[in-house]
């Protein structure tokens, strides 16, 4: 049909990243790729157990509309389980989505316009580059070091971006455990990006799926927390710390905002499924979560070793690589020349996939860059992958 | 803060339905506003045994990341039962997503522009028109009579807009006990729109949440089926002929555009839950989802048969109504001078509750209609409310 579409579905691209992860299926391949949690940890039973309660309990509620902000009852588990990591909101400054991408689709429709800037980490997480990306807005990317966002750069990304009369509609950040540097903003380096943030009036988008995932017991305090609310977004979500099959997530930002956040997200899907919802609720109130989350560190903490080891024992010196306390993912640069999508081929041939870091870039740069997952893989598998990929990069030294 | 929104975000407003059902909570109210359905019919200890099935057997499957098309058993369940409505597809022409209004947002998405055209029927589904204005576009809307949109006048509309350079990006129909109207278009109608929107090379976007929801046996041809898929998208839910709580819809179109469509949802929220999309694939791969929608016929049949006693019984001669054969609602029109939110007030004084009609109007008009829903108050309830309708409306005539 000859019919016209949007500006916004031009700006939309099959990913470079799901086309690669097809070869991973390949028999016999070790995958780095994606993002998935060890579907091991997943509480089948218990879940099991809690659905039939809640159906029998409360069956009209969970399978008629619910309000749009969440139920009651999912906010207040929501808001405790977010008070056992140190954050404190109320329930006029919540509101449920469907995983935190619904969180970042709302918030692009909230703040972003065609040609207007936003600031993102380099890298950053892909679904936030894809979303902005839809928008037109221009993304603005601030390299990261060891203690996250490189805040003299910032300063003079925005100074640049002031004199030309457009600051950015906001500044995304994912500052725990980060996806997918796996790097962790300092303590310091939070205040001050605070500050900066707060002298310009810019809002922060806290993106932190990965916070409750810290393998060390230190959890810094959140940008939320440390501003006291004041023009910090958050955006949260189980998928990685219990499981995404049931794609809850939320959204934490002041009254106001969330306020146009529920009216988006009205015309966006009216509600989040209230029968998973109280699913969810009834296993926070349970003290479940703390449970689930205790086990995913214990496992991740031990894949991860597992990774570091491997890297230490098979890599050759010229590749650098991040070394993450938490989450679930290792950075890896190698030198300059090397294009890893060039080499993905000599990975797959080796029986080991990963993802290309160059998508992760919103300015294109960063194609010597990879990412893995040790998530995903079984530990057993983690060192002969690690050697394969090791063998693949040696070849094309 | 002074942070500065989205162009986007300025064009959502706080529903005027929602803060008006608000005065709905009065005690002893008899509401026929809003669009439930009888929670009573909930098919509850069904489900919890098929979700106990479900964990126990794929457990794994349904807790973890899905493909962002859906799961190919829902895939294959869904196709299923369109069929029996007369509705063939394939799995290549199929995307699940949260209930219809995401199907909604992501043809927002994928079409609508600022300042372009879409022509919608006048009154039209509200979630529509909420989600259509957010886009910028230029909603026109095209009358209605008693065999649906008034087609003459679609003409006309494409002439004139044809002629200013502008045709409309998409033509929005809802033909089946249409929403909020109650009207269904004739066979006669459908062919002709078919026609119409094939020699403009227009899509058209058929929204049917009610199709199976016939009391006469009558179900006619869909859009969708009449043009052999050609330039015909379709938009499908469970929330009205099953349950709401778990946001389960899904969109049919030609490959081309569920590819588009796929990459779309890919920003919005990644995947529909599995957890989800595997109970209810369960559902109808049991038979039940026939069951259920036989129920649901029977219950809305009797409460429509009641809800029209009624009016014939106590409404005053000046008013006029639609008589619908499916569905869920009735659509009264008062004489011109008369504006129903100005009234709504003295209906809430004799204790009934309805939705105003105007903002069911792209282009403003409908002040002197309303919207009975007739699925969601008790079957005893019906005559007592119309009673006091009619009573609230003879006081202001």
């Amino acid at each position: 049909m000859n019919c016209e579409y949007s500006k916004t579905s031009k700006r939309i691209f099959r990913s470079e990243i799901r086309e690669l992860l097809k070869y991973t299926r390949k028999p016999g391949i070790i995958s780095f790729g994606g993002g998935l949690p060890d579907a091991s940890l997943f509480p089948v039973r218990e879940i099991a157990d809690i659905t039939a309660k809640v159906l029998e309990q409360k069956g009209y509620l969970a399978l008629q509309y619910g309000p749009t902000a969440g139920e009651p009852e999912m906010l207040e588990a929501l808001l405790g389980h977010m008070a056992e990591f140190g954050d404190e909101a109320t329930d006029k400054e919540i509101c449920v989505t469907s995983s935190s991408q619904q969180g970042l689709d709302l918030l692009t429709l909230l703040f972003l316009d065609e040609d207007m800037p936003v600031v993102m980490e380099l890298p950053s997480y892909i679904g936030g580059v894809q979303v902005f990306r839809r928008s037109g807005a221009e993304m603005i990317g601030v390299p990261m070091d060891s203690e996250g966002m490189e805040l003299d750069h910032l300063e003079r990304t925005l100074d640049r971006l002031g004199k030309a009369g457009g600051k950015p509609r906001f500044i995304y950040a994912i500052p725990d455990f980060q996806n997918p540097s796996g790097v962790t903003m300092t303590l310091e380096r939070r205040k001050r990006l605070i500050e900066i943030a707060q002298s310009w009036d810019i809002p922060l988008v806290e993106d932190s799926p990965y916070r409750e995932l810290s393998f060390t017991g230190e959890v810094l305090p959140s940008l939320w927390t440390l501003s006291g609310g004041k023009g910090v977004i958050m955006l949260k979500t189980f998928s990685k710390v219990l499981f995404p099959g049931m794609r809850m997530g939320w959204i934490i930002a002041d009254e106001h905002c969330i306020d146009k956040i529920v009216m988006l997200k009205q015309s966006v899907d009216l509600c989040t499924p209230s029968f998973t919802q109280l699913i969810l609720a009834e296993y926070i109130k349970r003290g479940k979560m703390r449970e689930s989350i205790g086990k995913a560190i214990d496992c991740y903490r031990s894949k991860l070793d597992a990774m570091l080891a491997a890297l230490e024992k098979h890599m050759p010196g010229e590749i650098e690589w991040s070394r993450p306390t938490g989450g679930m993912f290792i950075w890896l640069t190698l030198p300059e020349r090397i294009d890893t999508k060039e080499i993905f081929n000599t990975a797959i041939e080796h029986n080991v996939a990963y993802v290309i870091g160059h998508p992760f870039h919103c300015d294109g740069s960063g194609a010597n860059t990879l990412r893995l997952n040790y998530s995903f893989p079984a530990i057993e598998q983690i060192d002969t992958g690690i050697e394969r990929l090791a063998a693949a990069i040696k070849e094309v030294l």
